[in-house]
């Protein structure tokens, strides 16, 4: 049976997350495929515990997710862990967008008011 | 002469700003229209030096503007300075997408020789 109470996506952490450029072009990089450990560390020139830390914070909101085989960990991006945020965004601009629709509705009944004075 | 050389939108702020309900539930409440201070403060029980703090946070990275007339400071929401967040998100799919298409053409090519086998 599927949880119709699954917690709401946690914006605040992915926000968090997405508010740092290292985990950005992280997550950039993943955008274009899985990628080891090894091999993020390298471009970014890192230290390790660093970029783990960064790891484990774009996991920790579902950003990525991370699997260890052997000795190598592969981290894959979750795509469709951003679109809640993207989500919100676009729901505030659509209330913003509304309310411009509303005024210009009720700015056009003036005019047809006013054009129908004698 | 428009500045060509316009610093790039400050993503980190950005995000960061949104990262927390407050600030969120500030911007959510004026898509709907500006609002004064006293009536954002009002619904959120937060005490104004708290909320002043997000609000000049909100109002560092653009996202929205401020303007006192006499005792009164009234706040909007700059609608379109979520733009560079929202754009950074979808092309991050853009890029995963595009992967993914390129993969599915591939595995078509393979299954176009498969079948061309005798």
């Amino acid at each position: 049976m599927p949880n119709i109470h699954a917690p709401p996506p946690d914006l605040d952490r992915m926000f968090l997350a997405l508010a740092d450029p290292s985990r950005r072009a992280v997550l950039e990089r993943l955008a274009e495929g899985p990628a080891s450990v090894g091999e993020l560390a390298r471009p970014f020139s890192m230290a390790l515990p660093s970029l783990m830390q960064h790891l484990r914070m774009l996991e920790g909101c579902g950003l990525i997710r991370t699997e260890k085989v052997g000795r190598v960990r592969t981290c894959r991006l979750e795509p469709h862990a951003m679109d809640a945020a993207s989500e919100w965004i676009a729901r505030q601009r659509a209330v913003w967008e509304a309310r411009f629709d509303r005024l210009d509705a009720y700015l056009q009944i003036l005019k047809n008011e006013e054009e129908q004075k004698p």
